[in-house]
C-alpha cells in the first residue's frame, strides 16, 4: 500500500518511519527534496498549490493524508481517492476562528474570544476582552508565529499591519496551572483510542518539554470526553490533538491540531503504539494499536541549535530523532525522549538544560 | 555520516531504520534493488564479490559494516576505511570449525566436535562422536541449511555428496533443557553492554519464537563472562550473538554470529536501545545505549507465509515488521513482537499459533 502525505517535514519523516515496518510505503509530496523526509519516505517533488501536481501525485498513491493542516483544500476536493483526516476537519484546523467556534459547538470550554476584520475591530475587541490578551492571526500561525501579547498601551493600526493585515482572533489570557494536551486517534470504522494526557512546557512560545503521562484520572476523563465528541462530530479519521490550559480541575481548550502533534512525539518510545503508527493504521483502514503508556517519558525539542550527537546519546535511556535540517533560529531541528519506569525530576531538569 | 552495509536483507533494513533517526544514512550494497532494505536504506547496486564494485561502494561511505558474515573478505582487506566488526572476527564467523576452536580457546563450553575433509573422515568422526550426532557444512550454512541429523544407519559417501562435497563439522547432540542466546555490543573504545538472555524456540531448524528476558541471574552472569571474553579477545566492535544449549546450570555454546541476530529482534521494542541502534552506535564510534529490557517480549518469526496485516495488528501490544519479500517456502518474511509488563503464557501460546 502507498500512503501519500502532503509535506516532507519531520512529521512526514516520522510517519514514514512508522509505516515502513508495516510494509506501507509513504510517498511525500514535497517542494524541495532536501527535507526531513528525504531518507524515510519516497519523495515526489511537486507543489501542493498546483492542481496538476496534486493530480499526478494522487495517481501514485492509494490513500492521502497530510503532515500539516495548511493544505490547499481546493486542489483536493476533486480527487477520487480516500483522504483522511476529512477535508472539513482540516478546514477547521486551518482557521482559529472556526476552531474556537467548533469548541463552543461541542461544549468544550475555551478562551473568551472575538474576531477582528480590521484595525478598528481589533481595538474594540481588545477593549472588550480586556488586557492582558493575546492576538493571533486566524490563519497560517504556528509555534508562536503570527501572535502578539497585549499587556499595556498598544497601537491597533500598527499591530494590524505587523500581523500581516489579516483577520485576527483576540482572546483572554488564561492564568493556568499548566498546559496539557490530549492526543487521540479514530479509525475508519469509528473506534477511538486516547493517549494519556501530556504536560507541555513552552519556551519562547514553542514547545520545549513534554512530560507524559500526566496522571490525573478526572482530567483524563474530561479530556477524553471532549476529544471524543469532536472526533465523532467531524467523522474524523486519523490522529488529532487538543491543547488545553489546566486551571484547577478545569480544562480550557486552546488549540486543536488535525494531525500528529509535537506533544505526542514521546509516544514513539513511550507508548505501546506511537501516534505516527496509529495515524498510519487509521488512515489505511487497519486496526488501531494500544495507546497505553510504557513507563514515563520526557521529550525535549531542540530549536535553532543541536548539541553534538555523542553528548545526546550519552544520556541514559535516551532516544534521539534528528530531522536533517540546517540549523536556523527558531527551527525545530530534532527531539529526544528519555524513558524510565518512574517519573524523575532529575531527568526533567537534565533535559530542560541540555 | 554514511554507514555502508554489505547486504540488503531485513537485517540491513532494520539497521537503516535504527540509523535514520540518528541522522545516519545507511547505504546498502545490494545485488538486486528489490530487497527488504529498499525503502529504509540508500541502495547501491553492486556485487560484493567484485573488487571494483566494493571499491566504488567504499568511496561513498564513512564506515563499513555487514548484515551477514559471509562477505568476501579478500575484497575488503585492501580498503582504507574503518570496517567493523573487524575482519578476523568475520572470518571466524564464516567457518564453524574456527568458531568451535575459538570457543575452546576462550574456555567457553561447547559441543564435542570433529572436522571431516572427506567421506572417510566423516564416517570415522561419526563413529567417534557416536550417534545421534549432527553434521554441518563448515561454511555457508544458516537457518538449518547445510545440516543433517544422524540417528541411525547412514551412507557417509552419500551424505558427503548431499551436503555439497564440503568440509564438515560433526558434533554431538546435546540433550538440552532449552536454547538461549546472549547478544552483546562492544564500542570502539572497548565498552561492552550485554542484553538479557533470550529463550529461543525453533521450528524445522529455524527460529520460531524468542521470549525475553530469560531471567536467571547465574546463567546471565555465565553468558556475559563468555561473550565478554570473546569480544575482548577479538578486539570486536559492534553486535555479536552467541547461541547456547542450556543443560541445568551449564551453557554449552552452539554457534556465534558476528552481527545483529534474529534472536535480538525483540530489542526493537523490548529494550531501551535496540541491537540495531547499538550496532550503529558502536561501528560509528558513538556512545552505547542501555541494553535494559522494557517489560517482557515475545518475538514471532513468519517463515514462508504471512497472515494478513489486519489480523496481526489486531493483536494487543503487537509490533509488526514486514520485510518486503515475496513469499517462498522457508523464507523469513516478517516478524512481530508483543510487549507486556509481565511474562504471559497466553501471549506465548497465541503467538506460537498465529
Amino acid at each position: 500500500m502507498r500512503l501519500g502525505v502532503i509535506g516532507g517535514g519531520q512529521l512526514a519523516q516520522m510517519l514514514a518511519q512508522a509505516a515502513e515496518p508495516l510494509g506501507i510505503e509513504v510517498c511525500a509530496l514535497v517542494e524541495n527534496s532536501d527535507c526531513p523526509a528525504q531518507y524515510a519516505a519516497t519523495l515526489i517533488v511537486g507543489d501542493q498549490h498546483d492542481a496538476d501536481d496534486v493530480q499526478a501525485f494522487a495517481e501514485q498513491i492509494d490513500v492521502l493524508s497530510f503532515e500539516f493542516e495548511n493544505v490547499n483544500i481546493d486542489n483536493l476536493n476533486t480527487l477520487s481517492l480516500p483522504i483522511y483526516p476529512p477535508l472539513p476537519a482540516l478546514s477547521i484546523g486551518q482557521d482559529r476562528a472556526l476552531e474556537k467556534q467548533q469548541f463552543v459547538t461541542q461544549q468544550i470550554p475555551t478562551t473568551t474570544f472575538l474576531i477582528a476584520n480590521n484595525a478598528e475591530q481589533l481595538a474594540e475587541a481588545v477593549a472588550k476582552i480586556e488586557i492582558p490578551c493575546v492576538v493571533k492571526t486566524c490563519r497560517d500561525g504556528y509555534d508562536g508565529k503570527g501572535q502578539a501579547l497585549i499587556d499595556g498601551e498598544f497601537d491597533a493600526q500598527q499591530l494590524w499591519q505587523q500581523l500581516g493585515d489579516k483577520r485576527l482572533l483576540i482572546e483572554n489570557c488564561v492564568a493556568f496551572d499548566r498546559e496539557v494536551s490530549i492526543i487521540a486517534v479514530r479509525s475508519r470504522d469509528g473506534e477511538i483510542r486516547c493517549y494519556p494526557l501530556t504536560e507541555n512546557r513552552h519556551r519562547d512560545g514553542v514547545l520545549h518539554l513534554s512530560i507524559a503521562p500526566y496522571v490525573d484520572q478526572a482530567l483524563q476523563q474530561k479530556a477524553e470526553l471532549y476529544i471524543k465528541g469532536l472526533l465523532k462530530a467531524l467523522d474524523y479519521v486519523g490522529v488529532m490533538a487538543i491543547e488545553f490550559f489546566q486551571v484547577g480541575d478545569e480544562l480550557i481548550a486552546n488549540e486543536l491540531a488535525p494531525r500528529v502533534h509535537n506533544s505526542g512525539h514521546w509516544t514513539i518510545e513511550g507508548a505501546q503504539t506511537s501516534q505516527f503508527e496509529n495515524h498510519v493504521r487509521a488512515v489505511c483502514g487497519l486496526p488501531l494499536g494500544s495507546t497505553q503508556a510504557r513507563g514515563h517519558s520526557v521529550m525535549r525539542n531542540f530549536i535553532g541549535e543541536l548539541p553534538a550527537l555523542p553528548e545526546l546519546l550519552a544520556i541514559d535511556n535516551n532516544h534521539v530523532h534528528v530531522y536533517h535540517k540546517q540549523p536556523r533560529v527558531g527551527r525545530k531541528l530534532a527531539h529526544m525522549t528519555v524513558t524510565n519506569d518512574t517519573l524523575s525530576q532529575t531527568v526533567i531538569t537534565q533535559l530542560d538544560e541540555v
